[in-house]
């Protein structure tokens, strides 16, 4: 069987960089992104569109009167979600098997539960996540970049909620959670690849 | 500064060995019950008597009531109490400014907060710490285990939010939390090991 590692992280944590740099010390493959891309040849539908829908999440799609006020709207885009979540799983299960790897996001965890994945979820306090944020786009105010950290970060507890009944950044759903507060991913890579070898 | 690694662990999650073992491998002090013998000499309590104390929690020397029923065995216990964790909390300070240290347990990453620890959480599935306290003491049924563990972290976590205010086990206070389920400590000490180096 493949060596599987998943990521879950915190906007602004590092999460990202993090993987990346482990995927290219361990020369596994990274997929972050690319599943988009995956799906949106699947699906026939564009990588825009894709994002926008699963940024979206699915309760912002179906609010909880949806028994009640389940329209032809309502129902289309419910296909829409399943059909790319579906694409999504797919996609996921189809990397683990072709060969080790690192999934960013996308419930990987979850999906492939049955390959056994190293299981990783980074973190950190909000100034440090501010603070990577603004040296990677400083386009946005502190104050703008702090509603954005915690809407995406309630966007993703919602997705990962929604698709598998676990909560999300609860330590016990993962095998390592990584505090990246004052701290250098290039310098911390190194250490965590040595689990792998 | 000395290089501080302080240690919160769920019951049979391996956390303490994981602590001295760091311990042996990085050349720092440990300490753990060690702390406990401290206090016993600062307060002439009998260590007995202080892991009773410290087992009790305040929250159940203390009840919800205590405002409206203080009486003069609680005002007894109160002062114990207090001067079991001033006790304590001078002696972690100490062995901190001492020398490089590993320390488990004691709340001892919020008493030496200003001293930046590094703040390990350990933890594991229940049915792993059922299987690493079975083979450590076979002396209790699985059921009995499981209520006993799941009764010691209850103290443990009554115990930290009394004292810090903070949630124990919550990952946005630790630097790092190893899932210790099917894991072999003595094999995942060494790349630990590697982050102090």
């Amino acid at each position: 069987m493949n060596k599987i590692i998943t990521i879950g992280r915190e906007f602004g944590s590092g999460g990202r960089e993090l993987g990346r740099r482990l995927a290219e010390e361990l020369g596994f493959e990274y997929y972050d992104n690319e599943i988009i891309t995956e799906i949106s040849k699947h699906t026939a539908l564009s990588e825009q569109y894709i994002k926008q829908i699963i940024e979206c999440t699915p309760h912002q799609l179906f609010p909880i009167t949806v028994g009640h006020s389940l329209t032809v709207h309502h129902d289309h885009a419910f296909h829409l979600v399943q059909s790319v979540y579906a694409a999504q799983e797919k996609i996921i299960k189809d990397l683990a098997e072709k060969s080790n790897c690192v999934i960013v996001g996308r419930c990987a965890d979850y999906i492939l539960k049955d390959y056994k994945p190293f299981r990783l979820f980074v973190y950190a306090e909000m100034e440090s996540k501010v603070a990577r944020c603004m040296a990677r786009d400083d386009s946005l105010t502190e104050k703008q970049l702090r509603r954005k950290i915690r809407a995406v970060d309630k966007n993703r507890s919602r997705y990962y909620s929604f698709y598998t009944g676990n909560n999300w950044g609860a330590r016990t759903n993962y095998d390592l959670c990584i505090n990246t507060t004052n701290t250098e991913i290039k310098e911390i890579v190194p250490v965590i690849s040595k689990i792998f070898e």
